[in-house]
């Protein structure tokens, strides 16, 4: 394991922390604040630049009630000042009735003045059906 | 631009060129074999590890009809022996009616053997709306 993943892992928990409080002063200080960042959000089209990417944190958090963020499966690649991670999010309203909501995550941090910045997130909804029903609709 | 960033692109496009001829040969030849390699297809749950990951290109392959792919809006970060790849699918049933199928991937290389090789590939459709429609809907 690289000596820089431990740094990489907490980097990541630190940004499903920014997310868990909705707190726009965190989240600018998870992400890069370069031109060439981006973002998928599940659904959307890709943002591009920290001020499009800036911008939609602030409208999520506008709009999103209080919810509770866990992170799992989380894998980490480094490589000098790059550094990807792959995990699993789940997103559970507070005092709501429904499941949580699950969605597959790419992450990619860059080492920018010694800390790692977030420079790529990008999430998509998990599939609700098992992986063995799921291969037999592959098309 | 970082010298390997040519070679990056060309690995990406490489990529692209396997699955629009649906060649299992060539996509076995573009992506690492590694036990750490995952891939999230299009409303798939993640697959890792080679065997799963080949074993997915495979019912794929066998199961679409002929099709032509499309890369658009690359965007290449490099470090070191990691690259990561922004870009946007377009597939397209050949004869089809139609509207190209468009998705939003992150794909990630890593440097084997003096190769570039895909470690991981994530896959999620573009939305349909304008993104001016789209904001107004973030919750």
């Amino acid at each position: 394991m690289d000596d820089e993943t431990p740094r990489v892992l907490e980097a990541n928990r630190s940004f499903y922390a920014a997310l868990e409080h909705r707190n726009t002063d965190e989240m600018d200080e998870c992400w890069s604040h370069a031109e060439d960042v981006a973002c998928t959000h599940p659904g959307w089209h890709r943002l591009d630049g920290w001020d499009e990417v800036s911008r939609s944190w602030r409208a999520i958090f506008t709009n999103s009630r209080a919810w509770r963020v866990r992170c799992e499966s989380e894998r980490a690649l480094v490589s000098g000042d790059l550094a990807i991670v792959f995990c699993i999010e789940n997103l559970e309203a507070v005092g709501g009735q429904g499941d949580p909501a699950r969605m597959q995550a790419t992450n990619v941090f860059r080492k920018e003045g010694g800390a790692w910045k977030m420079v790529h997130h990008h999430a998509s909804p998990m599939p609700e059906v098992e992986a063995s029903e799921e291969e037999d609709t592959v098309n």
